[in-house]
């Protein structure tokens, strides 16, 4: 699993190349703990970056909708696309205006996604879709029918030209600002789970589960 | 500032129009809780899309960076770009598996940036920075020099094409299955800061302010 993913021209850092990860353990970290990826295309050329859930299988980052969607259809047809995962950890409160800058881990990923059309490799990726948000729900609720499987469209992206960028730590200012009468450091930032809230049409003797009540994405090791 | 941005053919929703908000109070109040955006732009037919941070001036969106950024000097070159914000607000556990969704509110902005090139105008730029990331921060801090405001490229892309997409409460199922012995409902999600960490370089008389150690961007209302 330590495998270097294809260092290609475009996922190549040209500035601050320190920040440049290309560990592929380090890469499925990011992507695994995320919910979000931004997904950018041209249409007739036209930019768009478009929000969406994503999960990783393997070696393939899935991404999944309506049939009808407009977005997926496009994408079915093999055209490249950039697709970019984002976790901001922190703000970084430089001694200097200057010299502010955000802790994050973030992830591009280019390639051309393929159509998953096998009914089995489609349900298996659904699958993937619901442990990716909630390890574990998969199993209570009910499965995907024939129809919705036909409604929904699955496209996978091989990760196979890939990098990741990572910042963390302490501020770096110049040397003669170490000397300033002003507090630096980091705000660590993290997404956190609130109280679930029961649907309305809960029927009351069925409790909140302890996935629901305990949720946490947080799978940082090291430097907190 | 009630007003309506321009809806055209691309922030047009095809699908889900009921999630489509044009009204330029909420796109502002996406734009000015979240951190990061995400820049999607073609170079030589490849699409690439960068997370940066952003902040809101007016009916502006500007970006920054070191004059020697490869994205900010192909963008300031007047290519289309778009530019998307996305706060992640809560997982929505539905009784099927297909019905499960994300609450969220998103912003999509089309356009051509432009160089802030006039010094006065790039030092504003950058005091917007500063104060969206930390409010009273800039006070406080080393202004940028001279030469630190010739090393930084600031663009400004005009908020005129641009639309919220937003998704909020609880799951919507099948009629049929709201019988299901299964807990459904919405696990909120929240970007919450944890305690300030000291820069190991800070002198011991220096406090932790409040902004730093009461940060929060919460600035939702209504339903929660």
């Amino acid at each position: 699993m330590n495998q270097v993913i294809n260092r290609t021209e475009r996922t190549s850092l040209k500035r601050l190349p320190k920040r440049g990860e290309y560990n592929r353990e380090v890469i499925y970290s990011i992507l695994d703990e995320a919910l979000v990826c931004h997904v950018g295309f041209a249409v007739e050329g036209k930019t768009f970056v478009v929000p969406t859930g994503y999960a990783r299988e393997g070696d393939n980052l899935l991404i999944h909708g309506s049939s009808a969607s407009r977005m997926l259809k496009t994408l079915s047809g093999g055209i490249e696309v950039c697709v970019t995962v984002t976790l901001l950890d922190g703000l970084v409160l430089a001694r200097s205006a200057f010299h502010h800058s955000m802790n994050y881990r973030s992830v591009m990923i280019f390639g051309k996604a393929f159509a998953v059309s096998e009914e089995n490799e489609k349900m298996k990726a659904l699958r993937a879709f619901s442990e990716h948000i909630v390890k574990g729900r998969w199993q209570e609720v009910r499965s995907p029918t024939s129809k919705e499987l036909k409604g929904t469209l699955v496209l996978a992206l091989p990760l196979q030209e890939a990098s990741a960028k990572i910042r963390n730590g302490s501020p770096v200012d110049d040397e003669t600002d170490y000397e300033l009468n002003v507090w630096a450091g980091e705000i660590p930032l993290q997404l956190v789970a609130g109280a679930p809230i029961d649907d309305p049409r809960l029927t009351s003797d069925i409790n909140q589960p302890d996935y629901a009540r305990n949720y946490t994405r947080v799978k940082r090791s090291g430097n907190e």
